[in-house]
């Protein structure tokens, strides 16, 4: 379906809303859908590099959020039954168990089959983040970038 | 409006956000609209029938969540201000007063009026449920099957 | 783009989100897209004005609704990291830190720019608020309003 076009705003920073929303894209790229994800607040996290990490030229409370929240994809939590990361333990015992790919693996996958990734100018300024942090696909972009891009395609979500 | 389409892809298990899908799948029926909900991850457990669950050919992760998670409708908890359940009670009171339907009953509803039920064959593996646990009319598929429906679709919402 | 439309179906009533539901609804009139925003549930508390509030005819459960939960923007607490108010804090000191605008004046942006503010009227009738209680240019509708809008929709988001 190469005509087709499919947008998703990734806020949440959940494990398992990651895990969908990358489910989603490798689908459709599957089956030749053109698909753009738009990081933002939360969103973030998942495409921080846990290699590239810096704080120079931050504020402290910029320091705090750096250090507070999930270096990448494998350190976010579940948006249920986290129990303190019990039961995000026992959920990927369960994939492995059914031979399923990790949270690492969809996002390989994405990275791979051209999935364009947006990340949100405000979000990533308020937030403190600088742009190397990121993997290097990421392209920082504002609100309106991604709303003309969402106004196109066939399907757009909220994740 | 016949011509109309609905994809809603139920994701969160919270009794509020289950209400809130339930009722724009009535609503839109009765106007006509068609409508598919493609329930993955936590929204499973709003399907799962409390008379048909086994511990049968399961492993012991899969038994415990079997277990530690919401049996049928009326056992989801609220997104927000659950308070252990006070808050729920409290909610379902006022829905009461106001002799507004309960979940169970626009769940009802949705089925009568020929809602399309979609479940989400990675996370019923992954979790381990078994097809005779869930109410008869969800039909197991995969997330090209949702997607080729969600981009035909006049409306398409991540709940 | 004066052709295009977008429709925000606001649940949550989380600062952070309420905040991404505001930027995205100014960004879109700012290139002349046509949105309407329709709230539900706990979104309801994002268009409570703090000067109205009322006790009178109200059930108990009605008061302690009213009560416990926030009144206005500026109370609304995150989704993520709010620790009891101190990361929501933080993060608005940051907001400021960025010179960014707060919740309060994307709202303000929002009113002025003519969004269209849509209310649940099930959701209104439960938690018991009176229409005096919100923001004037709030209009109570029931789903299938939202949903004759959402269906002419381009973009539709479940906040």
């Amino acid at each position: 379906m190469p005509d087709k076009k499919m947008s998703l705003l990734m806020f949440s920073g959940d494990y398992d809303k990651a895990m969908a929303g990358l489910i989603l894209a490798n689908a459709a790229r599957d089956i030749d859908v053109e698909v753009t994800m738009f990081f933002a607040f939360w969103g973030l996290f998942l495409l921080r590099d846990p290699d590239q990490m810096t704080q120079e030229d931050k504020t402290v409370y910029e320091k705090l959020m750096g250090w507070m929240t999930p270096k990448g994809p494998e350190e976010l939590p579940l948006s249920k039954m986290n129990f303190s990361g019990l039961g995000k333990w026992m959920l990927t015992e369960m994939i492995e168990d059914n031979e399923a790919p990790k949270l690492i693996h969809f996002l390989k996958g994405a990275r791979k089959k051209n999935v364009k990734f947006y990340g949100c100018k405000l979000s990533v300024e308020i937030m403190g983040f600088k742009e190397e942090e990121f993997i290097p696909e990421l392209e920082i972009v504002d609100a309106q970038t991604y709303l003309r891009d969402a106004l196109e395609s066939d399907v757009q979500l909220f994740i």
